[in-house]
């Protein structure tokens, strides 16, 4: 009785918070359940092709592969754009123009993924043979073949690379594109259509492809389909990015491997060094000890500190999931944190672990870091900041292999190679129209909240839109949050990639 | 003419230290250098039987080619020796009784090697298809096939596992009978032979067998003939060694891995954890920083201080051969780093480095580090010391996998895995009769000084045969210092082989 008491002011409660869906987004709805049989099979051959940056001829059959897929949906003037350096992997274009439109939207996604290591990924699978799975393998999924009679549930997950950064966001595209069409629905503004081939080696050519494609690509707002949406299940839209980076280290000792008996103690260690130079660079809480690490930041604007208020916090439900007591800054939010500059190891690795370790002081030792940046970093004065860091602990820093003289005059010699292709942060004003108008879009097909963030954790080059096209850049995702995006056993939920293929279609009726 | 006027008296100087070699010794070269063709082809074909511990079946083959050789050449009573614990890889077993005889040497070596990794070896090499090279191969060495007349050049090099860690001395050992046999040359004692193959896994059977043939083994002296001679190219002899034993970490983080870009810088990073850990063990002048780390250590003797100061200084030699600057612990010499027990990390891992780097959030970080112990160290207790500072830096230490539960309640969880193998170092009296017998055998067979040394910096568990047989041991190693043991591109250089028969026949022959 009591508990009956409870619910029914909770239910007035929740109905009145709900959003109504709009009835476009219902149409697209019903045009993706009834096709769900051949969008599944459509992208599961889209996933089977390998798209990581070693296998250039690959990432042109992906290319390739979106091309006809657009041809088929009935996007006009498909073609591929090249930059000034010639055989690199191309964006892909396309566009519907309306008849006496004045404003122009622009999706982006991109088509290559992450390097695989495929020993890393469940012995069940392979990065680039899809598999269909009941739930998240680690939540006890097991492998079911994919259903020919177009019976999906939702709940269910595609394994494969780029399952959802970033072929989940062209295959959304394509589709929401078809799904307006086929429903009968008519877009009010010129769509375009940028499906880039470098994103995840750092849009080495982006800035080129953007320069030589000036007057194609020109349109009011580019809409970014990467990364995935808010942790507690709502769709989220984010205002910027954090800008990235990367430094290579190796650290240098004997040049032969020796006896850790004849020559332990008396034969400099390169994982130690390596130990205690990274460790040099946080203190226990996290914190980046780096001189001047983070200087530089521009501080949030009210309206993006007020929109960080409404963020729901997901900080415990994500320790749970992760399996994490605290964070590692432990007085900061997930939040907060994405707010603020960051280093963090990718990789490390010297001499052997596990069946091959062995006992003896290895030659050298390797590290892999990212440095992601905000708003006012600068991605090469960030860097610059670190090997600063690494003369003060006392290191000859180069960029080769160490000569012998080089080896007789320094104590400590640590090869850095800087990352060339680094990206800086952005952020879009949440003021202006068009924004708005993107912002009510999406509201329009969920009767949850859309959590508005000011900026996404992850990275993309938008400064360059804004550097070279002089425009805005909105960002909308759509994978499951817990999709091991840029890790093995990548997946995407088939609830999330049909949400998206709603979203983007709403997009695409903004008046 | 000042010059000259310099060289004379350094020529007298020369000559008047030189030792006379012994007529025994001359003939056994002289038997050696006759017989370089089948000696090198048998060995060969030793080494081309892989020995890693992995490989049981392979091992027992290794014992079988042993035996086998043991008979050709002359040695009785060749068997297989076997602990309590069935199916280990035995002992391989032989003698020459010499009628009248009250003194028993017994030689050992051991034909088991470390675990190899083939991608580490120079593209040119595999580990178990021995290969002849000119010199050393970072040395300009070029391959060349094996000579079929028997003309081998003394610099030549072979490489393969074990080519000096140990089959080396298993060889050594077994030719110089046979040399000495077939030279006419008579022992005075009674001799033994006993060749183990569970050194590289630390001996895990040893103390078994000496315990099941404590009759058979019985002996005045274990000769031990396994690690190089030192780093000048004189031989060698050491009166005792350090003890070792192994730490296996993993640090724990998130249980899935994370993109850096949506958690950098709020989920804990393992990576850069064991980096702090790791770091946390030593300071920047290479001593270790943990808690009673030091103790326990029993000094050296007055003799032994002595015997150190003889030992020639290849400190720089050393440092421009390896491509360092500095010792670990710069106020200290190689030969006095040796006589202090060490902390040394064999391998760390977390996450990709190189081509398959992504920018990812690890889930855990891995180490392998290796204690060397001196004389006074008990194994147990210095692993313990390492546990006690690893809680000390707020980690909960468990030896599985970490629960849900324990991943809620503790921020920092490490599994810790002992090595149950350890061994205590054990050092030899310079002063017994039998003792000093050996240094003159050894110093028969070289004009050069024999340098004498407290302690070897690797380990051997002799401690055992001295807890179990009640009887002294002393290495005599032969193989060249720059052997790559225990790492990649191991080798052995052929005057090294051949001086080892010679010093192994002299020790055969003392009375």
């Amino acid at each position: 009785m009591t508990k009956l008491n409870l619910i029914i002011p909770l239910l007035i409660l929740t109905i009145q918070l709900v959003n109504a869906q709009s009835v476009e987004s219902l149409k697209i709805k019903k045009y993706t359940q009834k096709n769900a049989n051949e969008i599944i099979t459509e992208f599961s051959e889209f996933l089977s092709i390998p798209n990581v940056a070693s296998e250039p001829l690959s990432l042109r059959e992906n290319a390739d592969f979106i091309m006809s897929m657009m041809n088929r949906k009935g996007i006009k003037n498909v073609q591929l754009l090249h930059g000034k350096t010639k055989n690199i992997p191309p964006a892909v274009y396309g566009e519907v123009l309306i008849p006496g439109a004045k404003t122009t939207l622009i999706f982006y996604a991109h088509y290559d993924g992450q390097p695989v290591n495929p020993e890393q990924w469940n012995q069940n699978l392979s990065p680039f043979i899809p598999k269909l799975y009941t739930a998240a393998i680690d939540k006890n999924g097991s492998n079911i073949p994919f259903p020919l009679d177009g019976k999906y549930n939702n709940e269910w997950r595609i394994y494969a690379r780029s399952a959802s950064d970033d072929k989940a966001g062209v295959d959304a595209i394509i589709n929401a594109y078809d799904a307006i069409n086929k429903s009968g629905l008519k877009p009010s503004y010129n769509l375009k259509f940028f499906f880039e081939g470098e994103e995840e080696k750092g849009s080495t050519h982006l800035d080129e492809i953007l320069q030589e494609n000036e007057a194609l690509l020109q349109s009011d707002l580019w809409i970014i389909c990467d990364g995935p949406v808010h942790q507690s299940g709502k769709k989220q839209i984010y205002f910027g990015v954090r800008g990235d980076t990367n430094l290579y280290f190796t650290v240098y000792a004997s040049k032969r491997p020796l006896h850790s008996g004849h020559y332990g103690n008396w034969a400099p260690n390169p994982a130690m060094m390596l130990a205690q130079l990274l460790a040099s660079m946080k203190d226990n809480n996290g914190r980046v000890t780096i001189k001047g690490f983070y200087d530089d930041v521009i501080p949030l604007t009210l309206s993006e500190n007020k929109a960080l208020l409404t963020v729901p916090s997901v900080d415990e439900q994500m320790k749970t999931e992760l399996g994490i007591n605290s964070a590692e800054m432990r007085d900061k939010t997930l939040s907060e944190s994405i707010n603020l500059p960051s280093l963090n190891i990718n990789g490390m690795q010297s001499g052997n672990v596990g069946k091959m370790a062995s006992n003896q002081i290895p030659t050298t030792a390797t590290a892999v870091i990212d440095l992601r940046l905000v708003l006012g970093n600068d991605w090469e004065r960030q860097q610059q900041k670190v090997i600063d860091h690494i003369i003060k602990q006392g290191y000859f820093v180069t960029s080769n292999e160490p000569t012998d003289e080089e080896r007789n005059l320094y104590p400590k010699i640590i090869k850095v190679i800087r990352d060339k292709n680094g990206i800086n942060a952005q952020r879009t004003s949440m003021d202006l129209a068009i924004v708005k108008k993107v912002i009510s879009a999406v509201e329009a097909t969920t009767k949850d909240q859309v959590v508005l963030q000011p900026t996404m954790g992850g990275s993309l080059p938008l400064y360059l839109f804004e550097k070279y096209l002089k425009t805005n850049t909105i960002s909308v995702p759509i994978a499951n949050h817990d999709n091991n995006q840029h890790a093995e056993n990548e997946n995407i939920r088939l609830q999330n990639l049909f949400d998206g293929i709603e979203t983007m279609g709403s997009l695409m009726l903004i008046k």
